[in-house]
């Protein structure tokens, strides 16, 4: 069996693909890509293995950035910040840590741990803690699981970092939170400290292949000139839920979120509908002249209607013209302990989750 | 040369000459007290050395509580925070710590290190960081000589702790606050670990027996009825700056902290004049007949005018008959470097610093 690597090519492929499974969060596709292009540059290919790959007692640990995605754009963030991050979270457990991974896919925080890996010369897994983005710490699947984000580490481009230890992985949102805001919005971060046999049960499987795969289907369509749309739907098992243009956007940044709502007019088979999409740096919920049609767990992601480009909430700008992708979320998501951490209610919707199979085709 | 132990009647004294020295802020003495007592009772009295008996290699941590006092009050602190924030440092450092001391003179933090030294057997040095209370983290001397708050480890009650370091003593301020605020407005801090001959050059000596002695004072006047208020000026080289009655009291928890203003209505030799006292959990400022005329970093303290008991900024009640005693901070505190720290313009006073005996007699 020939070792899989991350190189130059596979990057760009994931960073564009997991910003589609990214439902508008989960940073700038862009900035991700650079950091991990020239760490991989600069320090070699990442060799990505499977979960079945890693044995029960290794020990493997998430990579990521937090906070509003919005100041991230305007912050590009150092180096050093992740390397600190990681060291701080394997002297806290007292033993090695051999893998990282990512814990949502996402623009930034797909390829984040990537550059560490390249750094510290660590292999990555092909997991992460979601299938997509969520914008609070404590939603992932691993929490559902009973794996802890303790030691939980933060660390900013000014050299100020923490250590923090909490009863629970909710508690550990509201500091970490708080932290990143004080660190100006955006922080770097390591945990989720998990060992195989613990990711076996709680991680989401292959996402890194997949955002690779849906990135890699944009680029040949686009090359192609064949419908990428259609490649699209193909590749991630989503529906089309509106076609519409950028009439109206309200963004702001809030306790360390990047919150708004953008609101489409119809075009095409839409033509005298609108479409609302409100977001807290990913997109939550999307509503049809008024009615919500999709909502998280599942994924929403606006993607450039000629391109298939997916479009991130700080990008949004007036006039665009987008197809709204609704996508089946995880099944880990969709069981009723889930639905509590994850579900519309939880966001203050007060509506049932219906899954987006059951309401597009 | 006998060894000399902090006990039962030591802690009462200790205490109540500290929340003198504690300018209305440092916590409710009866909490700390109640403490420490239960400490000692439980694991033996605590040895008090001077700084001249620590090695210059040998270290000390502080140890204290954080936050708004008034919350203090409803919110009686458990033992095992201190104990957790003592070996968090010792770990982050690497080494053993050999001594504790207190950060500053006030009626809870000049006492919980002696709850943490009965407990692990450590004896205390009679220092301390300010010589009376500030209210923010870098408000100690200890900051002027370049001794850094990192590793600074912060715990509460429930099982929620976070270690940190930063860049500045400044920032850790910032971080520290907001953790303190999310973990319920108080918590357990260890910090500003130091060696003994970081301690000799930057430290105020001999604010344990200080406290001591003023808490003897009070009590044994009080037992001999004669005048406590005479007694007390004498043992603080103070002044009596107001005689008065409260008949206002403006108090609000922001941020973290307990702010607001005292009105004093002039009583015997000060009939008709009017005292209004500033505070940031301690008090800042102290204006007579609009006039400020004694400022941070000398110490304000109200103490009831037949006993001497000193009342915190928590206990202001209106009809209280008081002294306010103004008295001369450490000459650490009066450099211009240190007045840029804690002098009046810090606190947001547009006036300069003018020491108390310059203007009283």
């Amino acid at each position: 069996m020939t070792k899989r690597m991350i190189g130059i090519q596979e990057i760009e492929d994931i960073a564009l693909g997991a910003a589609v499974l990214g439902t508008g969060g989960g940073g700038d596709p862009y900035i991700g890509k650079l950091m991990a292009t020239e760490a991989v540059r600069k320090y070699g290919s990442v060799e990505l293995v499977t979960i079945d790959e890693v044995g029960d007692d290794e020990m493997s640990v998430a990579i990521a950035m937090m906070g509003a995605p919005t100041v991230m754009v305007e912050k590009m963030p150092g180096g050093n910040e992740c390397v600190e991050a990681f060291n701080a979270v394997q002297s806290f457990l007292g033993k090695p840590i051999q893998y990282v991974y990512s814990i949502e896919a996402g623009g930034i925080n797909s390829t984040i741990p990537i550059t560490l890996a390249a750094q510290l010369h660590l292999p990555m897994i092909d997991i992460d803690g979601m299938g997509r983005a969520f914008p609070e710490i404590q939603m992932v699947t691993q929490s559902l699981f009973g794996i802890t984000a303790t030691p939980f580490t933060i660390a900013d481009e000014k050299g100020n970092s923490a250590v923090l230890s909490t009863i629970d992985n909710r508690w550990m949102e509201t500091f970490a939170r708080n932290i990143a805001v004080n660190m100006g919005a955006t922080a770097h971060i390591a945990a989720y400290a998990a060992s195989g046999k613990q990711q076996r049960e709680a991680a989401v499987y292959g996402t890194l292949s997949l955002a690779e795969k849906i990135g890699r289907t944009i680029r040949e369509s686009r090359a192609a000139h064949v419908d990428v749309i259609a490649a699209l739907r193909q590749v991630t098992g989503g529906f089309v839920i509106f076609h519409g243009k950028l009439v109206d956007v309200q963004r702001r940044t809030v306790a360390g979120f990047a919150r708004g709502e953008a609101t489409l007019e119809g075009i095409g088979t839409d033509v005298g509908s609108k479409m609302t999409l409100q977001f807290q740096n990913e997109n939550l919920a999307a509503a049809r002249d008024g009615e919500i049609v999709v909502s998280v767990p599942d994924l929403i992601t606006m993607v450039e209607e000629d391109t298939g480009e997916p479009i991130t909430t700080e990008q949004l700008r007036y006039g665009f013209r987008v197809i709204v992708l609704g996508m089946p979320s995880h099944r880990h998501w969709r069981t009723a302990k889930a639905l509590e951490v994850v579900g519309p209610r939880y966001f203050g919707y007060d509506i049932d989750y219906v899954p987006v199979e059951q309401r597009f085709q």
